[in-house]
């Protein structure tokens, strides 16, 4: 999937949502708990009530690794499911993996080949050659992690690097030069939504995948004023929101209402600017 | 295991030698591949001709990972197997992490709890409270990423960041003040050993873990003479060089001779500065 066939789905779905997979044991239904797969029957019905209001779903690697190999099944019935019922949907790992170029081999072999995701989040510290073996599979994406929606981006991103910029701008200006705008992205927390106008002056064409609207409270209106270029050049995250919006036996249809409203907004706003 | 604890295993051991478990489908002895579970009969007997010789194992995560549940579950015996006959030894989880909060707890569950491992090594891209979750687990170790031994490390760690100095000396001086020398270790990478004179003026107390000697060309003796305090302070990994010395069904033997060397000259370094 390039970027001319993702900018397509926005446009046919009139949505640029992507839902994160965080199924945690802890939050979903009691009545789902009694399955053997509990996190995939959640994950299901979830994908089910949400495919067409979509563009993407986002499991969140964290939350099935915790519980080790059964973690691991379900999230690879997650995928299955995804693929086998709606193969136009952009299946995106969040990972934030990053290490030595043979480990980062590995890592990409596992998200790539393995799971036969479409997208990786990789994490940027360990430099290029930890981030150029996801960029060697066609057809998929790396998205690198430039400023982030948490209170601890303050401590490293947002400090000063070289030519006095600060560590996300060089990040950025470094690494969207390893890949181009059909095979890198980058994320940007929706928290810091006004620093989309500099992340937008170094890296006008690449898509950008926004966590933080939501749970972490930040707005989408802003995000698109500041963010949106002229393919959308959007994802924009939404995780707890969705997934948690009622806690009994009717989550689905509930998690449907605030995609659909969710979207609503994306529509209105994708008929106004582009 | 607290840093008192481990300088006791040093001295016992005369070895500050870590054993990297990165165990390669493609690469162990053709033999092993009849088995079910071949990482973990790989790793099982390199562990059992290795056990006396080293004070750590670590396996890489992204080995395991890139087999799915397959892999993960050999993950699990290989440290159930640790744990059940070594149980001095330390294990430290190579899985470079690091996520918002609500993740990284997720993270420092799949480790430490699930798992039961004595350390993870973390990323410090995303700040202080995404370091957090992993220092919550009393008796664990955290160990961030500070220097790397692979080349991409020029592109961001050696960066100039505020107040002029280099992102990895920012890292250093910040995500030391998050933990104690009891809880918090950094990564070095052995291929900049000249860089550790710079790393013990900021961190004389921590624990180093040193990966790049033996593969990736570390010196030990440099690493040795720049890096080492007056409780060792360094853990020293070497992976390919000992696990894949010898190809055949000797492999085990022929991993052993490898590390007695390395231990061998650990030793003399030990009774020469200590």
């Amino acid at each position: 999937m390039d970027a001319a066939q993702l900018y397509e789905q926005i446009k046919k779905k009139k949505s640029f949502l992507c839902v994160g997979l965080d199924a945690d044991s802890s939050k979903i239904p009691v009545h789902l708990k009694q399955h053997e797969f509990a996190l995939f029957e959640f994950n299901r019905r979830i994908i089910d009530a949400t495919f067409d209001l979509a563009i993407a779903y986002k499991p969140n690697i964290a939350f099935y690794e915790c519980l080790g190999t059964a973690g691991w099944h379900q999230l690879e019935l997650t995928i299955r499911h995804i693929r086998e019922h709606y193969p136009d949907i952009m299946i995106i790992a969040d990972a934030k993996r990053g290490d030595i170029g043979n480990t980062s081999k590995k890592y990409a072999d596992t998200f790539f080949s393995h799971l036969q995701c479409d997208a990786v989040t990789v994490a940027p510290y360990m430099g290029s050659d930890s981030v150029q073996p996801f960029l060697e599979f066609p057809g998929k994406w790396t998205i690198v992690l430039a400023l982030t929606s948490n209170q601890g981006a303050d401590d490293f991103q947002m400090q000063g690097a070289g030519h006095q910029e600060r560590l996300f701008e060089t990040v950025l200006r470094t690494s969207s030069r390893w890949g181009t705008p059909d095979n890198m992205m980058f994320v940007v927390g929706a928290t810091r939504a006004s620093m989309l106008v500099k992340v937008r002056e170094i890296v006008p064409d690449h898509f950008l995948l926004i966590p933080g609207v939501g749970a972490q409270g930040g707005d989408l209106a802003e995000v698109a004023n500041y963010g949106m270029n002229k393919q959308c050049g959007l994802i924009v995250n939404s995780s707890r929101a969705i997934l948690y919006a009622d806690g009994t036996e009717r989550f689905a249809e509930a998690a449907r209402e605030v995609a659909r409203e969710t979207q609503g907004q994306m529509r209105e706003i994708l008929e106004k600017r582009l």
